[in-house]
């Protein structure tokens, strides 16, 4: 069994701002990120992959069905927009980067078979660095 | 004569547009980042003085007076904005790196004196990567 | 359940030395790091908690809360000092960084509640890495 | 109980060619890293003991014990070769990194215990980093 | 006056070893650097440019130009080779990395005109890393 | 002309006290870092040299000679010590890392001629990064 993971980059901007919630309680919860005109990150996001490894080709993950995977569900979704206005999924919820952990790893989830139609490689970890002080997981036993 | 560097960071969003231009010119000159609702970055930037030792403190620069200036000048004004509707600046200028490093280094030599009065230091460079792959660089001679 | 791991950095110095052995032994078994007036490193330290995402709010810490933790019972007790003089804890212990690390996981956990009192977050790991190419964990199965 | 990871790096190149399979295949699955002639990378890798912390040294893990056997049995071997050509595993297998991966696990593993004849501490993981951007990854319960 | 920067990675192998030098002269010159079979890098390699900000587009360097540039003269000539048998200069040349960025500011130099026909922006400046603690640089006024 | 710049990283401790001072100014002017029993930093020094490429072997600078230099002048003095007592510089200066990087650059120039007899490579810079936010350069021209 090995654990490949690989590391992609996207450009969002964000507001944090709960609609169920009054603007003193947004301010007192998420302070400067409730700004209204929202900010932005360079998230760098890790994703992690297990399998046995494939006696023929010497892999446990084909790296290109991976990265085509990622750029369909993740990059070409997320990069380079305002998260809040853009995307369906932040209509409703908060962009929080656990909320965007979250629907990273599910988005993968449901596209995986299609790309890997084995029993293996599975998916094992979703990682995003808001900043790299600023880290957030959602893994295979937890999603 | 040393130079001393101090690093910061500041996220915010900016979306590039040109008004002059065409929305194709624009989409032509800008690809991705010409998107209406903006994307954000973690900016990261790096200030740089120079000076003479002052020998009773063996110190060039004073970091907490550096700090407080960059503090007052930059991170109050940049941080956790969206660039394009909250700077005065970039409701005329596009909000380039080119352009926002340029209005960092101008901002913080206005307010030099009244931090650094003496002859010495001297802002000698202001560094901002945009993301570690894309890097601006206004100094001294070039202001 | 996701993980959230926040990273913070304090500057210390310590002096391996352990009470209960000869001096040959000492630096037999601690080289240059048994040098009799100590020796710094910049500690980077990752705390990890772990939790359901809470709906309203879209987080699983509040990551306010964890940084006033970290800072009461870590970086007060640890930035800026001489270990082996100004900790209680290595008046007895050699301040190993495996030692620290079990000690800031002690700290943490015992004031836990006072800050997170509900079911969740959880302390689910502290990592040290004293330098780049030398890391400490202890994790919430080992404590 | 204590995990303690310690990074060391070396300098290789290699070419992934499966002598079991076509040219065309090989050019379909490992695209340019199937050039005839190899390319290279400086590996990162990042060995992880686990153990109990020992009182009287506050030590998990000796340092320099692990030094010696990273050296002997991974450095030597590797650093600054070709793997294909220069080591015996190599002749057989695919120099993938979840191949090499897997060999320097084996080769720590049967060599730990003249190293570290004790119950404490055991080999918990082997992570190489063939660049920042694709890690692998074999764990005590995987290998 | 703006000086913008951006990063690039490839990968290579290289052996050094002088033809007009003895067997002996070139093991004590290069030491492991000369083994036989070669080894391998991932090159880091950061090209500099610099000129006036342009007001309409708030750009001194057109980053798409540049990076057409670099894949053209740079990245599609070493990415993925070994150098000693793969590159004309090569077979001259030792293959060090002070060549290497000697032959890559030559490459980008004689090309320059062709996508900067202007006379800004100027090329300013080749940085390649070949780790992270071995750094070659070739300058403007150098070359 | 080539620069050539090689990193190297060095762990001291510290205390910022100005024996002229008061201890009213000393608090005041360096804040925690005068903490009476010091703390510590790893320090990550590069070493920069500058000349033509030597067309046999390709090189600028021997590698190997700046290392033993590095290692006789710089680590074997500053390693794993507490500055303010057991360098003799430090019992008249104050150990900011002005001027331990003034001292790394005098050092070195004193020995430069023993090691490189040449006219070149020559001197260019010493760069100290007492912390990745906080760096001091003593340059060629400045000296």
């Amino acid at each position: 069994m090995i654990r490949v993971t690989r590391r992609y980059r996207f450009s969002s901007s964000h507001r944090l701002h709960a609609n169920r919630l009054s603007d003193a309680e947004n301010a007192s919860l998420y302070g400067k990120c409730n700004n209204p005109y929202g900010h932005g990150h360079d998230y760098e996001i890790e994703i992690s992959a297990r399998g046995p490894l494939e006696p023929r080709s010497g892999r446990a993950v084909d790296p290109a069905a991976l990265d085509r995977l990622v750029e369909e569900q993740v990059l070409r979704t997320f990069d380079h927009t305002y998260l809040n206005s853009e995307s369906a999924i932040f209509q409703e919820l908060v962009p929080t980067t656990e909320n965007l952990a979250r629907a990273v790893y599910t988005r993968l989830q449901a596209s995986w078979n299609s790309v890997f139609p084995g029993p293996w490689p599975v998916l094992d970890k979703v990682r995003i660095a808001e900043t790299p002080r600023n880290i957030f997981e959602v893994s295979e036993n937890d999603g």
